[in-house]
């Protein structure tokens, strides 16, 4: 709840002995101190006017509209926009939501599991649906920060450059020379445009290559 | 996993009294049971061709690209659409990944959690992001056909092989030594990852250092 900015937990009736050893992740005690608690799930949502049930049909008919998770959100911003309180109730570990559970409900909510492993662990339906419900959200708000990283661009001539340099060390250790053939030659070129190299990277490729030709060159004397 | 229909997981070192005792949920044992286990992050990965980390990226600058998970999808489909394979590794519960691991990842996801709490339980970050990677999205059609070039990228121990084969060239040249201290080796990593090479510029460059080393190598012998 806490990873996606929900605060409002209420619990209902829950097994004391575990309920007073129940442990938040640290950073988030808040919202176990503060949680409701509730004898019954009809006083636990009755200031809601939107209340969502979550559930795996696969073996029953629904009474209630029922909805993929991915088209939840809209649903949900809409009661929010006009001044509703929306409430998103999960069912126990172990049984689920009842029929009577979800009588409350105005809509039930199917998470998209595979038909062999329908039924989900407790936190992690939670984190999922909480994730969806905030997640449109986060992704534009994201999308503009999206931080690829902005170095320089090589400039086309570097580029050349560095092409030239590739070519002159191809020569040097012989590989095959084919490699030098027109055709060649201009697919290293395309080669390097692709890659996207940064000017960095190619201030630091052509200093490699420099270097290892100088290196070629140094022995190649001596052994003359 | 078995909730999203994932089914192969890799195990990288675990902590064997804690490995021994893993439980699967009911219906889900065949994953744990055929879990690979490595004793290394770059061996877990050596047959992918997208490796994605997963990170909190608050406190720090992230040096590979870095998306916001609803975005991610597209982006492995379009992978897997021309027969790549794809890893998404996750931290263990308290370290999360550290430089080095993200060191072989092609791109970072950040899940959008509040500020407040951004550090999630594994097993609720795991199911977040096979929830995202599955959900069915009536959009994600249309936001897709950005392929840039349908060939198949390089596996991931390719690259790591290049580097290798880079690192023993300026070693051989003498490249500024300092190049070959612990911080470069790693930045070549990262480098030759956001290239995004393909398998074929990969074969066309192992071959070309495999001789640039071995002409140094006779020359050498030669000198001697």
């Amino acid at each position: 709840m806490a990873n996606f900015g929900f605060s409002q937990l209420s619990v209902v009736a829950p097994y004391e002995e575990h309920w007073r050893e129940a442990q938040s992740a640290v950073g988030a005690e808040g919202i176990l101190q503060n949680a409701r608690r509730t004898e019954s799930l009809p006083e636990a949502i009755d200031r809601c006017t939107l209340v969502i049930g979550t559930a795996t049909l696969s073996h029953r008919i629904p009474e209630q509209e029922c909805i993929a998770l991915p088209s939840l959100a809209p649903r949900v911003r809409d009661e929010l926009h006009r001044g509703g309180r929306v409430a998103l109730i999960f069912g126990s570990e172990k049984r689920g939501l009842t029929r009577e559970d979800l009588a409350p409900c105005h809509l039930l909510v199917e998470i998209p599991t595979h038909p062999q492993q329908p039924s989900m662990n407790l936190g992690q339906a939670v984190a999922v649906c909480l994730y969806e419900l905030t997640r449109v959200e986060s992704a534009t708000k994201s999308t503009g920060a999206h931080h690829e990283r902005d170095t320089a661009r090589a400039e086309s001539a570097r580029l050349d450059l560095l092409a030239g340099l590739i070519e002159q060390t191809m020569t040097q250790v012989n590989y095959s020379p084919e490699a030098m053939h027109q055709s060649n030659a201009h697919d290293l070129r395309v080669l390097l445009r692709r890659l996207r190299l940064g000017a960095a990277d190619v201030r630091r490729i052509l200093g490699f290559f420099r270097r290892i030709l100088w290196q070629m060159e140094h022995l190649k004397k001596k052994v003359r």
